[in-house]
């Protein structure tokens, strides 16, 4: 194939080389969202067509050609995954009263909240029931364990709700149950189904998991730093909502005696005033704290693509070192 | 055993031979709920210690011992069922705003709707979680179709709120999806586990069945007609929420054309007028339209002890019997 003969050095180089598999992906997608209740397809596919970038399932597909996997599973996981995933979403958006999502109102705006939080049930138990179709009862163990960590990680970050007192290690946790997990379930899910080694299967799972943790802090920072245009996101999301995440927890950390109470003022409003965000990035720059979120990123980043050592190199492999790249340099 | 020698005519005697499986199911929720996140132990203890009444789990255990089942896991899947009864509870009560659930303040009006949603979620996937550590297809397979088909039901209903087009044919079924394939799932996987016959299986499901329609006809009765202080329900609930059950579906059907702009307003304006539930009462006295659905729910209640026909007599039985005829007495 004459594709896969010239270096893979750019995501858009990896979306056009697998553009069949992603296409598959969504005619998954399509197919698994099908019910007679009308308002589940109309406000699923709102969400599920409505600008996500398939991260989840494009690594489903890459780590199983890097596994050589030769089934159809991956694109029944890729589409599970992407469901889960979005049924997140439409609870995140309920609980954080979010008006927008990816640039365009967010379901609950245009169906409400009781329209948002079923369709998120529904989604999610449609996920496992299409899951539990391939009967395989590590697949099935794995997905168990990954909602069941991710709603812990939910509630976790609901009750550190403008907790001044939240540490690093909190935010982690935090971090890991409520992305990297489900980024890893994905990634161990395709030596699963590729009936890899237990070695592969927890480097998959590793690989991902720093992806996951790479991408949230990316995404954390990027609340603050973003071009708001390009991404469709409002600058300070966080800080309004009351979620401490890194940059301001670096800075809270080591902030001086006369900046520490205003900080604090700051978080209990919700950084509405007008001036409070301004503030807020003045001390960013004061203290480094952007650059010291990123650098924790990276470092995620390096960690991941040494997962990828025991792997020959192949188009898979180069693709998954640029998505690798990609996560910590937009928003996806 | 002395107590298995005279006859279980009523639910008191079964609560009380089942006591010591009672006290097992819930050691085992109490385990279940454990979580190092302390807002889901106050939410989770605050609901599933809340005055349930333990139906589902009773079901479970009475079904297991018919089938003569000597193992652990009819209490494992007791839990089970429990918590995806009480998940489905907690986002009801934030869809329908309801500030009182079984005579108690709801989970929301403590801890707020953010609190409900997320929980839900958790007890909803930790219940999956547990299921799925029995590493049986079938149990896996049973509860993935019946979640799916619960949150189907509950979307359905809410598409449906305030519709006077509304057919009895889709109020039976949103019972069915909301309440009766629960209760039926949880009858088929005491069959499950004692690898009782197909047969045994399809009447204990059937048997399940029957009884969920009937509870649920009864409880959309007892809306209109319960005593207050007794059941800790406000009258009129789901007129209010613009629900319409088969008391006013009846009604709807029957009445005259000088009564029909009449309720249709009342419907549309969710009944909160000063005389609209008497007018509403009146109608139902007129129209007979609470004998009806009673009539139903009594049909139902002899279909399922026909189910039982098969089984040779036993305590087990006796008590299923005395459930059955207790199921549209009162609220469970």
């Amino acid at each position: 194939m004459k594709l896969h003969e010239r270096p893979t050095n750019s995501i858009s180089d990896v979306w056009d080389i697998y553009k069949e598999d992603l296409k598959k992906v969504e005619a998954q997608i399509i197919e698994d969202l099908d019910s007679e209740v009308s308002l589940i397809n109309d406000v699923g596919y709102h969400l599920l067509k409505g600008g996500g970038k398939r991260f989840r399932p494009l690594l489903m597909i890459l780590c199983s050609r890097l596994c050589d996997y030769q089934g159809a599973d991956d694109i029944v996981l890729a589409s599970v995954v992407e469901f889960i995933h979005t049924a997140t979403l439409l609870h995140d958006d309920v609980v954080d009263e979010a008006d927008v999502r990816r640039g365009q109102p967010a379901a609950r705006s245009i169906w409400g909240n009781q329209a948002s939080i079923l369709v998120g049930d529904y989604l999610y138990s449609k996920a496992l029931y299409k899951a539990v179709t391939l009967r395989n009862q590590e697949v099935n163990e794995i997905l168990s364990t990954t909602t069941k960590k991710m709603a812990e990680g939910e509630i976790l970050q609901l009750s550190k709700t403008a907790d001044i007192n939240i540490t690093e290690e909190e935010y982690l946790k935090i971090i890991d149950s409520k992305t990297a997990t489900l980024i890893a379930a994905t990634c161990r899910l395709s030596g699963v189904i590729s009936e890899a080694s237990e070695e592969k299967k927890d480097s998959l799972a590793r690989f991902g998991w720093d992806i996951g943790m790479a991408f949230q802090l990316a995404d954390d920072t990027l609340d603050y730093t973003a071009n708001k245009e390009r991404l469709g996101k409002t600058l300070g999301k966080d800080l309004s909502e009351g979620k401490i995440t890194l940059p301001l927890l670096h800075l809270l950390k080591n902030c001086n005696e006369t900046e520490q109470p205003i900080i604090h003022r700051i978080i209990k409003e919700g950084g509405v005033g007008h001036n409070d965000l301004e503030f807020i990035h003045s001390l960013f720059r004061k203290y480094n704290s952007i650059n010291y979120s990123l650098t924790k990123a990276k470092g995620y980043i390096k960690a991941a693509k040494q997962e990828l050592a025991c792997y020959e190199d192949s188009i898979a492999k180069q693709s998954l070192i640029a998505v690798a790249n990609y996560a910590i340099t937009r928003d996806l």
